[in-house]
């Protein structure tokens, strides 16, 4: 075990390392600290070839002590594919798709999931609850079924069909909510300060953003321990930005990559987009926002309790936060699939739409090497798409 | 490239390789035969971890001749998982998934589709045209789509919708059939004739099994090239048992694993089960079944093209095949997902509904290693899990 402490990146208080942890006192979130001096000494990244195709190839920048804790279910190393009919219609010479809808559950929840619960086993948690927006719940519901830990799920009553399902089968216990996540959140709230059940909410614990950053070691081994110029990440909670900015710190530390840091894009729906508003003001949090509404649901997030960490990704990484319309996600969702075959969900499609803003406008370059992070797989999106197939019979030929 | 010759299983006659064929004169799929010995010689088992993560790994066993046509979305190498609690739950000491959810499109059909639409590309085929259950079609139009190949669908109109949607994402020409698979292959059949497109049917082109050998591949692969005791297989076309047989026989042929086959298993639903039917009277062919209707929709084959050849994989590996009700595959599906978090689908479920049949019977050890073959996620089927969440407002606790 290579963790040396937890730390409080608002205040920098220090915590000895313990799994039930929450938050600071001061209401911010924790991040797991290293030694990763040590961690160099021990891991070569050149032979990392040997390791486990899952993100559990990282072991010791991972905050479990013991293998029999770990809860896999082969998650990680998700391809890097490039995307060069889709680059070469709208005028990028090296597009990438990270596709994390090739994992267990079908979206990068699964990473945190995967780290969170298996630190959660190890600290003897029997039950865990969570607000969500369908695709966390899903993604912990699966792997707390694993781990034989009771797992408490609110969610909004319009989150997708798809996810009331796959949490329903994994035996957990779901609410919904006629309102919002953070209506799900308050909820949430009163029951873990009633019953002293660990609470697994976005960043109110933190493990999960150590699973969610192994996105970043994976960008850049895949690409021969280097970094792309861009990054683009459609955020709601904001935890995949924060890890993967941790995780290329983490790699610059260690040696691993060069000083070259991506510029990290941070996209909303132009229906909920609170980053963006304070990104424009150059503010360092958010405000919550009011009435928010977008296809991509699974960014509707009011107000990130991790804000002001996304914020300072994008500012020191020299990024930009990016508003994007429905109408452009479901058009970028239907060009990427006509193009490249993925079908992505409109959170990651929202990826595309902001690259194609951000190359009109200059912001980036065409022949800048740009990574797209589709956070899921469309399957568990169908009414994004439209379709009127035309009914034969037996019969029939095919109409010429 | 390392092909030798395409080879008629049923007459024993030999065509040269070339990539518009599609089957023998007598009216049997053809399969790829390989010169062996020059890849035992060209490539070291013990070297493959500098390889992609995905089916590629084991390109020389593949029929493309230039990576330039190789179409990809980052397909193969998926994850084979311990299933611990669900064996321990059932009497089974050493219990493994096979999870074929985690890949493009979400279904084993696309490593058919990566390396038939590969092979495709290199001959210069403009249209294909196939008849599909739903998820063969959702990945040929995605692998279609990606390599400018223009895709024709046509499918019941009682498959699931999702396939409806991801193949009308990618710009395919889809059509519906009030019918079955086999009234849209009768349709697909005089659609190639009139217009010369290359058929995709299953098994009239000699390419698609070459992608699902890949499964046997990495099942050994995974094991530390070794073979479990029984894998077992939910049987619709039979493409991926007949793929795994033969990858089997291939890592034979080099040396690569011993003498042992595992017992292949051919799993179908009661309502269409054609191929256990035939074993159960020892015969070498199957009879159209009648009627045929089951929850597991991509299993509902009433006769397949190949099923001499699923039988001959089942009695030469001492393998068998097995019925298992509607009932018993919902009941699966979900002690699956409650033991182990794995959201499979209802053909993946049919595998472990067989497993205990057939540990029943005593025809599997409790001890033997048991590989259930799961083809796809759960997500596509919402339909398969029920769920009634209790509805809160945002005032409102949980209950206790």
């Amino acid at each position: 075990m290579y963790v040396s402490h937890l730390e409080c990146p608002r205040c920098t208080q220090i915590y000895d390392y313990g799994k039930r942890i929450q938050i600071c006192t001061c209401g911010s979130p924790l991040l797991v600290r290293y030694d990763l001096d040590r961690v160099a000494a021990a891991l070569n990244k050149n032979e990392m070839c040997g390791r486990p195709a899952s993100l559990w190839r990282y072991r010791e920048l991972l905050p479990v002590s013991d293998d029999a804790h770990i809860v896999s279910l082969g998650e990680g190393l998700t391809p890097l594919v490039r995307a060069p009919q889709l680059g070469h219609r709208f005028g990028f010479k090296n597009l990438f798709i990270k596709d994390e809808g090739i994992i267990p559950t079908g979206t990068f929840k699964a990473r945190g999931a995967a780290v969170g619960v298996s630190c959660a086993r190890e600290a003897g948690v029997d039950t865990l609850a969570m607000p969500t927006n369908g695709n966390a719940g899903g993604a912990w519901a699966a792997y707390c079924a694993a781990a034989g830990i009771r797992c408490v799920i609110v969610m909004p009553r319009d989150a997708p069909l798809i996810n009331t399902k796959e949490i329903a089968v994994t035996g957990a216990d779901l609410f919904l909510v006629d309102g919002l996540i953070s209506d799900a959140g308050r909820i949430v709230g009163r029951a873990v300060a009633q019953h002293g059940w660990f609470d697994a909410s976005t960043l109110k614990e933190p493990f999960r953003i150590e699973g969610k950053k192994t996105m970043g070691y994976e960008i850049a081994e895949q690409m021969g321990w280097r970094v792309p110029d861009v990054i683009i990440y459609p955020t709601g909670g904001g935890v995949g930005i924060i890890g993967i900015f941790k995780a290329l710190q983490e790699l610059q530390a260690m040696g691993w990559i060069g000083p070259k840091m991506p510029r990290l894009v941070a996209v909303q729906a132009s229906g909920c987009a609170p980053i963006v508003s304070a990104y424009e003001a150059r503010a360092r949090t958010s405000e919550f926002w009011e009435g928010a509404a977008t296809c991509a649901f699974g960014i509707t997030v009011p107000k990130a309790l991790g804000d002001f960490l996304v914020l300072e990704a994008v500012y020191a990484s020299h990024g930009c936060a990016v508003a994007v319309t429905d109408d452009a996600i479901l058009d970028a969702q239907a060009q990427i699939a006509m193009a490249e075959g993925n079908f992505v969900c409109p959170e990651g499609a929202a990826t595309f739409a902001a690259a194609r803003q951000l190359l009109a406008q200059g912001w980036i370059q065409p022949e800048e090497e740009v990574v797209l992070l589709n956070t899921g797989t469309g399957l568990k999106y169908p009414q994004t798409v439209e379709a009127e197939p035309v009914l034969l019979s037996p019969g029939d030929d095919l109409p010429v």
